[in-house]
């Protein structure tokens, strides 16, 4: 099959005779319809988690084989997938925690051939049919989505509360969208006004990012916030959050990357500030958001690609400005 | 009065002629009977909050005076006292936060002289009654006997839990007594076997802290927790926290230290683990738990000293194996 790989040698390139995925006992092989190039990705391809193989994690595809006979209802259903495929075994799994399985392998992220092909493997358990009502181009935004549906998963977001979401880039338009749903105050902080006019629409507050000594006026202009979501990817995104943040507030940290950044804890303690590690989240939820029309995703599609123009995909995406770039297989 | 000061040149020393309090209306006048030194005590003389004046913030004492004849009930009472002195004015304070005002004073920490000299002043909303049958020996741990009470009153803690306490200095040793109260497995890690011995005596594991390659081992021993409690007072300690506890858990952070330290945040996101910074707590039920002898404190007192000899009292409290050292007035 075709495929899209993260080589030996950190090089980008497509193959064309990739062996197919060998599906075992409960698993699916889906064939991939569409597939969305994530920050993760791009991450990736700049060395975070020191990954070989099969790039991609955010898909919609079709079940066209299953291992076990018991599955079979799942053949031809239009699906999308939880990432994590965990071991069901461990005392993790056991306490429901499966996207945290210490055996867990991650599609495209770990151990795991992804999305950017004509076929990718997953266990039955980690699949969800998509609605009728939800598109291709908008079924590949439920792993996305669910990420952000995972802040209100862990965090209870009261209609009265003061939000800001710090970094205008995919992540933080679906959190902000999924924030604003609760009825709380959301303001979007970012560096691209145009893609704050996404937010506009939504009722979502935009502005934009001060530098320097600028950030006061800011923290003056929307309030101190009850909760500040970190999405930007960097070390100032987390200072900006620390000052925007009310004491007793909450840092939701969205972003991974390379680094140990410097932290002034003490400062932490002296507010009692909390910051929570956030992670994937459930995709049910994301799709009753797909299906009920609660959430624009299409604005966020700046460009797609077929499969075999996966490197000029790349590109693109790494382009600033750029939002959602899809591939089509 | 006599006062024990930090001054201008960081030196501790006693002032023989030092001027009493001037209490405002709603302040009360403290005699101080008792008072402890702690290892924001120690911090401070090395720098930290760069404080000039009278230092000492826990305390217990007899109100002599009060500036407004509303409050004449407290005069002659036995008296501990919440250290944040608020405005009782701004959105903080209205928002029930007072310990978090901006334009709060902190006995013996921040603009407001503190408890180790004959009398402090502090607002009569900050004071407590001391039930008859709590000496002043056990009524001067109320103050870090509240801040643990804090980490209850920001997390629920599930009897079913496992929790790991890092640092069996003072507020570890009272930390780990008042959640081992819950129910849940406590283990207290630390350096000092015989400061172990008062939390076997309570029902709490103990365990020396590992150093190197060690860490690993511990954690096989007693298992990934759910809560760690980080009171160590230094970077390593949160590395340990990090190590000790499980996907989606929480650490407390309770030490207040110079410097920032490196963070590997990334790990944080990945694992969805929650930093929460924790201070100041509760003092009534505090009070609840010393009148309800549940938790042991007279074994925690290493040496006491006339106010005259705060220098000496100092010198004791930095010593090694030293826990509380108490100033008598």
């Amino acid at each position: 099959m075709k495929a899209l790989l993260f080589d030996k040698a950190q090089q980008l390139h497509l193959d064309l005779h990739y062996p197919e995925p060998q599906i075992k006992p409960g698993e699916a092989l889906v064939k991939v319809r569409r597939a969305g190039i994530c920050n993760t990705d791009l991450e990736i391809t700049r060395g975070y988690m020191a990954y070989e193989g099969v790039l991609g994690h955010e898909f919609v595809g079709t079940v066209t084989s299953v291992a076990s006979t018991e599955d079979k209802q799942w053949l031809g259903r239009r699906v999308v997938g939880e990432i994590n495929a965990a071991c069901g075994q461990c005392p993790t799994c056991r306490a429901n925690r499966p996207t945290h399985c210490p055996n867990r392998t991650t599609l495209g992220i770990f151990r795991h051939n992804g999305a950017f092909a004509e076929y990718l493997r997953l266990p039955v358990v980690n699949l969800l049919e998509v609605p009728v009502s939800v598109s291709d181009e908008r079924a590949v935004f439920a792993e996305p989505l669910a990420a952000a549906c995972e802040i209100l998963q862990q965090y209870h977001l009261r209609p009265t509360e003061r939000v800001a979401v710090l970094g205008d880039g995919k992540l933080g338009l679906l959190i902000s969208q999924v924030l604003r749903l609760t009825g709380a105050e959301i303001t979007l902080i970012g560096r691209h006004p145009d893609k704050g006019q996404i937010a506009l629409r939504q009722g979502v507050s935009y502005e934009v990012a001060p530098s320097g000594e600028e950030p006061e006026r800011l923290v003056k202009k929307i309030g101190e916030c009850d909760l500040v979501v970190e999405c930007t990817g960097n070390q100032a995104g987390l200072e900006m959050a620390k000052r925007l943040v009310r004491p007793r507030g909450t840092i939701v940290l969205k972003s991974t990357y390379h680094g140990t950044p410097n932290v002034p804890l003490s400062l932490y303690v002296v507010d009692e500030v909390t910051l929570l590690g956030s992670r994937c989240g459930p995709f049910a939820p994301a799709l009753r958001l797909l299906e009920r029309n609660l959430v624009e995703v299409d604005a966020l599609v700046s460009a797609e690609f077929p499969l075999e123009e996966g490197a000029a995909a790349f590109e693109t995406a790494f382009g600033r400005g750029n939002i959602k770039v899809l591939l089509k297989m």
